[in-house]
């Protein structure tokens, strides 16, 4: 099952940089590499130890590709498992090319994308759910979805599922013994602690199925619904919650990302803002197609932000506008009572106080900032970040992010229920035999003890190549 | 003059990747990568060897922000001479931002652009203009600009501009003690050994500063007119000289190059079309802006590709057509009698033999082609790359893309040319101890021997950040 060629991709990303990395993976690596390679010191690579670094030349022929840095791993103390060759050269696409069409026609294969991480599965470095972190783990742009990656990488839910896969294998053993007894009616397994073990399964099943709504919300960002409409400041205070975050990395040539105008990180979690055309046209056309695209948006978000249109009249309140604001509120709380709604009121450094007095007393819910002035925009995020259920990532609880292990979770736990009703209703042995033997196969499929090609293909297509 | 503080930066191409490399250079920069990495085996990275690899995590205080390889460099056995310190890392551009973040704390530096190169050049481990070269190296993509950028980094110009400072400063201190028995009227200097040399620099400057030409059009490729109207083929001929090339790249997923239209390489040389409007125009409007143009943009170029307007008429040929483009021929090479010129028939495919015949009677210059088929593109490639002088690139010979080499060069070659004058016309050794010394000073301003901060800011200033 395990490859026996040898592969090579470029493992950084793609583009003219200082340094580029090109990565040979596989039995025959290292001669690979030896045989275009000339040490500055005429060292032979092959003899060379493990996780050691050699200068010298890429050569084809009489002709020099360039200077490298040539880093040698020996299997299995390498990423994959395998003998692996990092050649690290200058980062001109020109030589990124040339450098691995000569490996190409020295015996290596193009690696398919995640083969090098495929191949550290089939050898054993990491389960198939680490392997999955890894690629989370390079998608991650921010705190949480990377502490996420990282728990899982470190193989935090594989363990989880491991030890309660073990420990209900253990008991199957049993019960497909007494099968084998079954004219002799003997009970190997303890009933009473086969239903704790079961008890204790569905408990974690269940919190685990249940992280997977914080979790996917962490991995793709939380989305965020701002009502107002276009001319109510929504794009200054976008930026007044950008801002400070962006100032943190703008000294970083280099290595700043393009940001997308409308994902914001705060306090280390992603938001992502759903622009909505605000529901004011309902006094008009309470059934038109506007307003309904803001509902739909307003059903998808976790958090709602509603930027009101209060505008300060100078000096004097307009009890129109007031009255305006508290019946749009009143809609949005009515038609999504259980969904967290912020209510804002913007430029407040341009009301008086006696103003601000009495908009607290008819809107008490409103939040008063200016967006300008960054007065009130921590409270904002504050708030936002109160709304997220962020406890289990606080405790180190394991939260599932993909879709994948929900999907078997579901599946397992629907087994579970099924062994622990046929324990409960006293049914035959063989029947819960086999519904657990299908629970250990979902558990199975999680971390890679269960497999097959299809599912390995679908998984490693979603990474870059050269990982 | 050599800075002491500790220097980090990104040094593959920013954005997500499998991998990223995080550089660290300067004195304290192992004590600083060891301070944030726990190593898996416990190792502490100040006691470990130059060249080797460390597996392990980097942590900021509780927090592990990823596992990481790091290769230890003890100075002078690195590129910038200094300790320094690679962390190969996640490609995730929020993992890559939170480690160069967490070392700027422990009390890195932001590398400046070209940096680490400038303490190599620093510290000894390159001259100016091999350093100059690495950042030819990483723009360069295709093979004759790496080539040449290949042998200035491995130091072939500077051995050349080095040993002739080195023989005219023997003559230089001989003529300087004449001058201290400037009243006994000794002659230390050997004059027909002095003016053999001059003979020799003068030579050498020559043929440097022509091969000036060949560089830069080589370093940003060779400038082909293509003189033609729309619908004359354009497209299709320059897709049937890209097709082939690009068929070797187009394999290497991720390494792929953004295709600028009309820029090739044919040959390993880069070609740089330059579109023009035709000048069929000339027979109503003589002096209009258009033709005007198109004269500007053929004077630029090196070579023209006059793509005819002849079009196969379907058997019989037709003779107002075939007047038609001899006129234009004409022109074009009355008006740039010394420029190599091309004329091309497309559409070869679509003509009898006869016409054929025909054609090749009346202008017996034309290329008959067929785009479409891939007929005679390749005669087309032979003839456009037998118009440019790459007789020094095939014979290894040292060739200057530089503009501030060519330039030090000229003055060199102003001050050699006063030397030889003051020698021939016995005039008195101070002035000519001066002439030398200021072609000295121009020899030393290649190599970096003299040198100056504004100098170095201009230099490494077009570097990347990681370099």
């Amino acid at each position: 099952m395990i490859p026996q060629d040898s592969i090579v991709a470029l493992a950084t990303p793609s583009g003219a940089g200082a340094i580029a990395i090109i990565r040979i993976s596989g039995q025959d690596a290292i001669p690979i590499a030896d045989s275009v390679f000339k040490s500055i010191k005429n060292k032979n690579l092959v003899s060379q130890k493990t996780h050691t670094l050699h200068l010298g030349h890429i050569v084809d022929g009489s002709k020099t590709l360039d200077e490298v840095l040539v880093s040698v791993f020996k299997g299995p103390n390498s990423y994959t498992g395998e003998n692996t060759i990092e050649i690290s050269c200058h980062g001109s696409t020109y030589i990124q090319q040339q450098i691995i069409q000569l490996l190409l026609r020295k015996g290596c294969r193009m690696a398919d994308a995640g083969e090098f991480t495929l191949r550290a599965f089939l050898n054993g470095k990491l389960d198939l759910s680490q392997a999955e972190a890894v690629a989370d783990l390079i998608s991650s742009d921010n705190e949480a979805s990377h502490q996420i990656a990282m728990q899982q990488m470190r193989g935090g839910f594989s363990n989880e599922i491991a030890k309660l896969r073990e420990e209900l294998l253990n008991f199957a053993s049993l019960i497909e013994l007494e099968l084998d007894f079954a004219e002799e009616d003997v009970e190997f397994a303890d009933r009473t602690q086969f239903h704790e073990l079961l008890n204790r399964i569905e408990f974690v099943l269940k919190r685990l199925i249940d992280s997977f709504a914080v979790g996917n919300v962490i991995k793709n960002g939380i989305p965020v619904a701002i009502v107002g409409e276009p001319n109510v400041g929504k794009s200054t205070l976008l930026n007044a919650l950008l801002n400070e975050e962006r100032a943190i990395v703008s000294h970083i040539a280099g290595t700043t990302r393009d940001t997308i105008e409308d994902e914001l990180v705060i306090g280390g979690i992603g938001f992502r803002f759903i622009d909505t055309a605000g529901i004011r046209e309902t006094k008009d056309y309470v059934e038109s197609i506007g307003i309904q695209k803001t509902f739909e948006k307003i059903e998808q978000a976790q958090v709602v932000l509603y930027l009101s249109p209060l505008t300060p009249k100078g000096g004097t309140l307009d009890a129109e506008n007031i009255k305006e604001v508290q019946i749009e509120f009143e809609k949005i709380k009515n038609q999504f009572p259980l969904k967290p709604l912020i209510i804002i009121g913007n430029k407040k450094d341009l009301y008086s106080d006696n103003e601000i007095e009495h908009i607290k007393k008819e809107i008490p819910e409103i939040l008063l900032l200016s967006a300008k002035n960054k007065e009130g925009v921590d409270e904002l995020k504050n708030q936002l970040l109160s709304f997220v259920n962020t406890g289990a990532l606080r405790n180190n609880e394991t939260i599932v992010t993909n879709t994948r292990h929900y999907d078997s979770l579901l599946k397992a736990l629907d087994e579970i229920s099924k062994v622990k009703y046929a324990l409960e209703t006293n049914l035959s042995s063989d029947l819960m035999a086999l519904d657990i033997r299908e629970a250990l196969y979902h558990f199975g499929m999680i971390t890679g003890q269960v497999t097959n090609d299809e599912l390995l293909g679908n998984i490693f297509a979603n990474f870059c190549i050269g990982k």
